[in-house]
Formats: structure tokens, C-alpha cells, sequence
């Protein structure tokens, strides 16, 4: 199986009547875009993916847009198909704004762009994931994502201004160690663990290596797979620590990843290394 | 600050007129439940809630499922207040058809039911995230979510069997690990880094420790933060080609780390161990 990452369209293999050099650039003049658009879709390749969408009674469908690194929902919209045509020809995150009925890329005004690896459709193909990279915070607000408002805190009239926002479980985890960071210790309680771990680094390194050890060792020792799952949870509450100490992001170590898999592949520069 | 997780509602402090298990039972009876319903919206909170969401003109907004623990986008389908209270009072993910003009709990009949933690609002109040636990693959067609189809695929007409699904970068990382665990040694070719890992349980442990342990140098010998993010995705990935060497899913270890919060609190656990 070739090592392949499947974040990055492939250049679309068709010749374009306007100048390509507008399809990858960083803004669009909408004018002749929306005229090369309006040819693509004549394209037998670009007419069956809008073929296999199921529009709805206005032309329409969901389009989600997800950060490919961090997992979060950043923002959703309605597309059509001009609008999914922008997306894939531009790789910018582009909606069809229903309040006033035109095309509308995310960051156009804000520059905070979505630049769009994949799409994906859903299994009744009325539903579309722009998957991508925020170039900066997705909402108007200037939160990461537009989902910011818990139904909870609705719900018990939560008057604090530390809101919950929508955060999977490695990033809750993430901002619960930040917070601890940014707590003053107390003079006469004890400190939280994530607090002393975060005053000490040397018993913050003896845990992480520690911590590498034992989770070598259930591999070493043949433990069961729970103890494997319980180690590296280990591992990495540790290593979140040690990534706010030194104001790391878990985002940052995902784009790294995510760029050694789409520029030579971990595992070649591991090669080179070995 | 309180060591809190926001996963898990807050039990609604509400008198219900209805037997209370109904609300938290694995399984509704829909006459009854949707009674309650009707009685809910008209208590403040649930009214207040309702009220601040901005229902299209067929009283339905988007409801997109996401995986608490990856990440991962279920599915969407789209909710009426009926459908937002009943998810809310019974904690799993349930839908307004549009097809067939009724609520629609996912789940109902596979049992793969979507177990909401938290609902989330976007700023213009016309989307819902259901954060939650799948049971199961959440698919019809068993795959994990319903976004498995990728326009990249379309557009290439790929006609190879392994489809692109939509992935985040830590998954997508974890997928091609796999992969490398279920390929055949090449008699010839020489194997890649990770198969190289995979087959070499001592070379794999002293990488990880390694790892581990250069990641702790950062810290201590105070590199720049571009190297912390550098080695934790080291020890990321060679930590991933373990838990797939044990047949562990990224998964598992973030439902550890969740329940943990839940429960009493890594801190708890580990200033007790400490």
C-alpha cells in the first residue's frame, strides 16, 4: 500500500478555458471564477460529483466545515453547486449565503480562510464535509469555532464568563491543563497534581519517562490490552503538561504530523534516521 | 477553578410530571416521552433554550452528531424543538425526519444509539452540535460515520477498494499505521520504517523511550517550542505503532482519559498514587 495521506485534492485533471493561476490563488475575483465555474460544471468528472449530490428543493445541501487537525467543527453552512465548485477549484471553504443569495467564501472579508483539503459526502449525499486548515479563528466572534454556546449553561443560566465550548476529549483535557497554568497557587491549599507537575519539572520529566517506560512495558511484558489503553493515557496526560509549560499546542503537534505524512512521510524520514 | 469535564448534562432540575426513568432509559416509549415533551417546553429553562434557538421556517435547525472522544462527525440530520428537547431529557441523539414527518432517535432500531454528553448552539443560533458516545457504527452501512465518500474519489473515479474516509490527522495517522500491520513482508522491497517497528518489539520500546526522553530535553535544556511539538509527534507516532502493535485504537485511550475526568479526576488518581 503506498503511504498516502488523503489531505490534498489532487489537481483537477482538466484543461481550463481562464487562467488556472486564479483557482489556486489566495483571493478570488469572483467574476471570472464564477465564469470558469460555470464551465466546470460541464466537465464529465465535475458533473458527476454534482450529479451524486442530493440537492434539496432549493439547490442545496449542508456543508460542515471540520479542522482537519484538531477534529473541531468550525463552522456550518449551505452549499449549491457553484459554491461546492468554488470550494474544490479554490480550496477555500465557500457557501451559498441564503440571506443574500450569492456565493460567500469564508475569510473573504476576515481573511481567516478555510483552505480545504477534502470534501466529503455523506451516505445520502445530501450532507458535505469541507475539511481543512483555519487560517486564523473561524467565527466573526473571534472564537476557534462558531459553536461556543452550551445548551447546558443555557439550561442553568450559567452567568460565568468561562463558558464551555464545544472541545472533544484531548482538547478539554488541553484546556483544563492551560487552566491550571494560568491558576496563582494557593498559600495554604495543596496544589492540584497538574499544578505541581507544571511547578516541577523534574518531577515532570521523571513522570513522562516513567510513564514511556510502563507503556513499553505492557508490550514488554505482554500485559493486557486495557493496561496498554491506561498507559498511554498516562503518556499523554503527562505530555500535555509538558506541551503547556512550554505553551504548545496540541494543534501544533497534529500539524506536524500532518505535514511530515503529505511532504516526505514519517516514515522515510524515519528511514533516513535509522 | 473546579477540575470539571463538560461532558455530562447537568440533571435538568425540573419536576417532571412523568416518571423521571422514562427520561433516562435506554429505550423510549415515544407516546409517553413525547407527552413530557410537550410538557417541558413550557418550563422556563427548557423555554428560555428553545426560545434562543432560530428555527428555519419549517421550525427545523441543522444537528450535526460528533464523536466526543475522536473527533469524528457522525452524521447530521436536522432537529425541531420536539427532537432538541427529547435529546436533551433522554441523553441520546434523536432527529426531526423530514421524509417522514416524525422524531427520529438514531438508534431506535439498530441500538446504536448516539449518547449525548452535551448540545452545543453556533453563534447564529441555527446549528447544533450533539456531542456524544456512539454505541456502534452510526452508519446504516456500518461504517463508523456516515461521511465515507470522498469527492476526491468521485472526481478520480477511484475504483480501488479502499475508499478515503474522512479522517483527522491523528486518525488518519492511525489508519495508515494499520494498514502497515496488515501488509505482507515483501520478500524483496525493504520494509518501511513502521513495518520495521511493527516486527521489532525492542526497537520499538528503545524509540519510545528515546522519544519520551527527548522530549523531556526540550523542557529541560530549553529548546525552542517548535522542537517540543517536533519530538511530541515522535513520541506520538511511534506510541501509535505500539497501540497498534497490541490491536489498541486511539479511541480507547481517549475513553480513558474522558472517564477519568468524569470519575474522580486524573489529579485525584494521581496525587493519591503520588
Amino acid at each position: 500500500m503506498a503511504f498516502s495521506y488523503s489531505c490534498g485534492f489532487q489537481t483537477p485533471k482538466i484543461s481550463f478555458k481562464c487562467n488556472p493561476l486564479v483557482y489556486c490563488g489566495r483571493r478570488f475575483n469572483s467574476g471570472p471564477v464564477y465564469a470558469c465555474i460555470k464551465n466546470m460544471d460541464q466537465e464529465p468528472k465535475f458533473k458527476l460529483l454534482l450529479d451524486s449530490v442530493k440537492w434539496d428543493e432549493k439547490g442545496l445541501a449542508v456543508a460542515i466545515a471540520q479542522d482537519v487537525d484538531t477534529g473541531a467543527v468550525l463552522m456550518q453552512g449551505f452549499a449549491n453547486k457553484d459554491a461546492l465548485l468554488k470550494t474544490i477549484s479554490s480550496r477555500k471553504a465557500t457557501f451559498f449565503s441564503r440571506s443574500r443569495s450569492t456565493l460567500w467564501t469564508k475569510g473573504e472579508t476576515s481573511s481567516n480562510f478555510i483552505n480545504v483539503c477534502d470534501v466529503y459526502l455523506d451516505c445520502d449525499r445530501d450532507s458535505l464535509i469541507y475539511l481543512g486548515t483555519p487560517d486564523g479563528p473561524t467565527c466573526h466572534t473571534g472564537e476557534e469555532t462558531c459553536y461556543f454556546v452550551s445548551a447546558d449553561d443555557v439550561l442553568n443560566s450559567s452567568e460565568t464568563e468561562e463558558k464551555k465550548k464545544v472541545l472533544t476529549t484531548l482538547y478539554a483535557l488541553e484546556s483544563t491543563i492551560y487552566g491550571r497554568k494560568e491558576e496563582k497557587a494557593s498559600p495554604n491549599g495543596k496544589p492540584s497534581w497538574t499544578k505541581r507537575l507544571l511547578l516541577d519539572d523534574n518531577l515532570l520529566c521523571s513522570k513522562i519517562r516513567e510513564e514511556a517506560d510502563e507503556l513499553c512495558r505492557t508490550l514488554e511484558e505482554n500485559e493486557d490490552t486495557a493496561r496498554t489503553a491506561s498507559e498511554m493515557a498516562d503518556v499523554m496526560y503527562h505530555a500535555l503538561v509538558l506541551l503547556a509549560k512550554r505553551g504548545v499546542k496540541v494543534k501544533d503537534v497534529m500539524e506536524v504530523l500532518r505535514h511530515r505524512f503529505r511532504q516526505s512521510g514519517i516514515e522515510e524520514k524515519q528511514s533516513r534516521q535509522g
